[in-house]
């Protein structure tokens, strides 16, 4: 049995990324504790905790990447909603059973080593979930 | 100096309660600890506390409120981010003076008693960012 303890992060897609953070951290004070570019992703993202949780600020740096192509179609806001659960493995074959559309069907790793999911929003009512492994 | 601390929660806007409640409750396991019906925003809502923050599941009464012709224009999906705030009144003092357009430009009260504002999309980058203050 899997389960879903918190939000990990909200990920805002963004058009300038240095306006943006004029926003969102010398204007509502949230502090970025770190901007990063994930070349497999072609994104370059600011990493600004609150809480348990995260809002990072993706923006995308090639025009035919899967955030970008986002972009133009729905323009910036909300890209997607992380939630973090205890067993990957599980929550997916979950999902599975329940016939819910997975854009990965296996865990994928990122940079940090962490394993994580897509859900297609066509199974979660317009969300775009992703789920990320805790880490023991 | 007002300070923000967490996300108080993330609202979706859905076209069926059930349903939703199905993915978000039933398969993904996140508890609804309350349905409750807002008249005043012609809205039913799933409250589902997860970790510090909580996912809202927004339904709409009427055909012609603010969130129904959001889900007319944009479909289901993500409709705001809520920030708690510690002091709401500086917060939006903040903004203003930063030009920061809002949607509230004075505090509005809930049924519960707490204050809350939201910002214009406009000025936050395509993101409904609503504003909640903590009570003290």
């Amino acid at each position: 049995m899997s389960s879903i303890k918190k939000i990990h992060h909200v990920a805002i897609a963004v058009t300038d990324l240095q306006q943006a953070l004029v926003f969102w951290q010398d204007i509502l004070g949230i502090e970025n504790s770190e901007l990063r570019d994930i070349p497999q992703e072609e994104a370059q993202v600011a990493f600004l905790p609150l809480g348990e949780s995260e809002i990072e600020l993706v923006f995308p740096t090639s025009n035919d990447s899967g955030l970008a192509k986002y972009i133009s179609k729905r323009g910036a806001g909300i890209h997607h909603l992380c939630l973090e659960v205890d067993n990957l493995e599980a929550m997916l074959s979950r999902l599975k059973q329940n016939n819910i559309r997975l854009i990965n069907e296996e865990p994928r790793v990122d940079q940090s080593g962490r394993r994580y999911a897509f859900i297609h929003p066509e199974s979660a009512f317009g969300v775009l979930v992703e789920l990320y492994e805790k880490i023991p």
